[in-house]
């Protein structure tokens, strides 16, 4: 416990290309660095209605109970599953990358049972398979990932998987980490009971405070649960007097983190939310052109690519782990591996909210080219570069 | 959801003297504005391992388990509970302020039993009380507040409760939310297992990223636990893969938090943990002086007086409201009112890291007369600000 001998902040200047943190807007990372107010001041009372409204917008709902969690995106997951999962209820998850797993631990921890619905890693859930696994056990609540991370894969045809809860009377959780505000996602439209996201991806907003949004329906059970919630800190009933009419003490909201959503919906909400799923698709099928037309092979195929977060297989002969470790020394560029069962087989590629722009899309694919060659892999990089460049000039 | 209209962030300026937030050194706002790195980025491995080591010298620890836990306080509070207190233990809290309130609460969804050791709120635990307390209940964890914010009270005699606790083989948990890098508190010296605490109090680094320190015997019980703690989220087994040594990745930890916090733990080791210790006695010893010779009385006799946080009694014939709201709009100021037991009868005025220096201390002392004269107290405000004025000069 001596006096730590610790020098100036001076962390390296990356571009961000991997599964998040995505990059800061100037404009957000501005917003960090305002003197605070109280949690409990009426000027912040006032953010608050604010952040809320963006977040209504950007979530594409009416849902009164849609906040930030006060933590980072496994948090307001937490918050959603740990709430709305009450022992002795059956939760159904998928088996089709990490975070269903990740689902099945906090269902289980909430004291509820698991039971799953099958997908290889890399693919999305098929709806017969869905309806099938609902006819075989029935569950109260039904978990999806509509932007898988681990496998870049986007799940389609949501609004068919929650027709199919609703014909079972069950409770839809969609985990929107890797898509809100980045690839269309229309909580009302297409009938979402839950939704929860991290800020860090396609709102392009340091981690910290995490949206969840939850229809009267959904709230009414958790409202009406026979014992509480297993977390104290994210016990949406409790969460209700601070960020419901009564703006009663919970706890201290981390008030920087708000201010930074604040500002980065606030981006959202000028850019339109149309037009910025459209820009992720622009941008992500530059990048996906690229990569392509340099000689590599997307692992999704067109009709489940995830722009948000593009997994291109890793070349035959090229140790996965050289090529990031390369990016990040020469290139100040990061991207990530593959997790589980696509370990070693994919890049994960980011192309989310702010770094999902011209620049970062044209150096991710000239690095990674360069990159590539240098480890041996047999890639046209003249080609990629061209592609992308003619993309983006479209 | 239409597009919302919501303008520039511009909260007013306030000065900061409640519970927390107290305000934040510019120097920790400029960290937060620094573009992020990733999670798993080496140099954030090293910024890790830095912010570790500041946490434990703030502390008085050598303890490997001293992390920021990635939410505000009562998340760090919840790690610290949820993950000691297994199913079936019991824990002993005490009566006397909110905060003993939230342990039982906390204790009892991590599936304990919970008993009390009484004290009115306002005054400390009574060792003798504490141990016959043991003798009856038998506890397998205790847990107690150093510095109760919801009372301006300090426990003293802290070596003596671990001593008491420790003969009767269990495990101690300390709340020093209000304490950490402004009042006095060994974790090694006074053999505290396991302290938990908030930035955004004596450290004055925005709420998001709060302290943690378990010592070995104290993680040897939380990783030998028979079912895994009940929250995924807080879960200290997981939570150690990232922090330990494998650097392994759970959750995405909230980056500029752990920035902000780096810088504000800097400041603490540059202003050395003794001298502010010293600091905060002096700043709040002279804001004590005034509001004294104004005529108000400390909640608190000196004893057990915490410094950090000052419970003033409210003079006769004023509502505490009133003062509050006119400190607010008149003066930018902003200090709370009592909670629980003793709504309506005390003021909470925070001195508190940076907000515990000399302009806002004067400042205060002239404010708060101003207002209590406002509302018809009889206050010598003269005669608070002279004796403010000559501690400060000392």
């Amino acid at each position: 416990m001596d006096k730590p001998d610790v020098g100036e902040l001076t962390p390296p200047d990356r571009t961000l290309m991997g599964p998040g943190p995505s990059e800061v807007h100037p404009r957000v990372l501005r917003a960090m660095s305002t003197p605070l107010v109280g949690h409990l001041d009426p000027s912040f009372v006032e953010i608050m209605d604010e952040v809320q409204d963006l977040l209504r917008y950007t979530f594409r709902t009416d849902n009164q109970w849609t906040i930030p969690v006060s933590g980072t995106g496994s948090a307001s997951m937490e918050t959603a599953i740990g709430n709305l999962v009450e022992p002795g209820d059956t939760m159904l998850v998928p088996t089709n990358g990490y975070f269903g797993g990740r689902m099945a631990s906090m269902a289980e921890r909430a004291g509820g049972e698991v039971v799953h619905v099958d997908a290889p890693w890399g693919e999305p859930l098929d709806p017969a398979d869905v309806a099938a696994a609902f006819d075989e056990h029935q569950p109260d609540v039904f978990g999806f990932v509509h932007a898988e991370t681990s496998t870049g894969v986007l799940q389609p045809d949501v609004a068919e998987l929650t027709a199919i809860a609703h014909e079972h009377d069950a409770y839809v959780v969609a985990d929107t980490v890797t898509s809100l505000g980045g690839v269309e996602m229309r909580v009302d439209e297409w009938d979402v009971d839950v939704a929860y996201a991290g800020p860090q991806k396609c709102l392009s907003c340091p981690p910290g405070a995490s949206p969840l949004t939850l229809n009267d329906r959904a709230m009414a059970k958790v409202l009406d649960r026979e014992e509480p919630a297993r977390s104290w800190y994210l016990d949406l009933s409790l969460l209700e007097g601070y960020w419901g009419d009564e703006r009663a003490y919970h706890h201290t909201a981390p008030i920087t983190n708000v201010y930074a959503l604040r500002e980065a919906l606030r981006l959202v909400a000028e850019e339109g939310i149309e037009a910025r799923w459209d820009r992720h698709r622009e941008m992500a099928g530059a990048l996906k052109s690229g990569v392509e037309a340099m000689g590599l092979e997307m692992n999704a195929p067109e009709e489940y690519w995830l722009p948000s977060l593009n997994a291109v297989r890793v070349p035959d002969g090229v140790e996965d782990t050289d090529v990031t470790a390369y990016l990040l020394d020469q290139y100040d560029l990061e991207i990530a591996t593959g997790l589980g069962d696509l370990d070693g087989e994919i890049f994960r590629i980011g192309c989310m909210g702010y770094s999902a722009r011209p620049e970062t899309v044209s150096y991710l694919v000239s690095a990674l080219g360069d990159a590539l060659r240098e480890f041996g892999a047999d890639v046209d990089v003249e080609a990629g570069l061209a592609a992308t460049s003619r993309k983006l000039g479209e």
